[in-house]
């Protein structure tokens, strides 16, 4: 588990899992994703939640990259910053074909076997 | 942020995105996915972790179903699972494409906007 040199720092997906890692903050995410930019009172209507509880779980959000708050007139609203989702996304694609490349790899090795006389 | 039919339980992403939120952990998959079922002593090898601080990064990960541990011949080997992982990443390709196709309808409403006089 040595360091991965450029992969560190503002980069490093392992902050925007741990964001994403509660159902209530990946729920916003995916309402943001859905909807595009909206208030917490928005983000608050018919949910379970107060508007205080979704605010802490949008700064969560916000330092992990994920979210951003900018003014719309009189109205404060959030945004989904798509880079460092994307990131995340990349992230999980690039594991998971290098296990799919290996299994492909054994599955031609396996084929490639003599048969039994 | 009411409840999802059908994406409780075992299927819930945000138990898995909460288990990748760790650099360690995170790294510990990537290199499972890339190098195959191995044991902890080879997943040890160059790293600056001991055998015990692996393990209960693995014993994480496998709580959350995302890899799992079996026995070969004398030696115990862990391997990624790889459902589970897919199950995360399908949930971000879903929530991205849901904002990649807002944006693109965004930018068909400007185009078809009336030009000023």
């Amino acid at each position: 588990m040595t360091a991965v040199p450029g992969r560190a720092g503002s980069e490093a997906p392992a902050p925007i899992f741990a964001a994403l890692g509660d159902p209530t903050r990946l729920r916003l995410v995916a309402r943001l994703c859905e909807g595009g930019p909206q208030s917490i009172t928005r983000l608050a209507a018919g949910s379970y939640f107060t508007r205080q509880a979704i605010t802490k779980h949008l700064r969560v959000l916000e330092a992990a990259g994920l979210v951003r708050g900018f003014r719309h007139g009189r109205e404060r609203r959030w945004e989904i910053r798509a880079r460092r989702l994307d990131l995340a996304r990349r992230h999980l694609d690039r594991i998971s074909r290098q296990w799919t490349q290996r299994l492909e790899a054994l599955k031609r090795d396996v084929e490639d076997m003599p048969e039994e006389p």
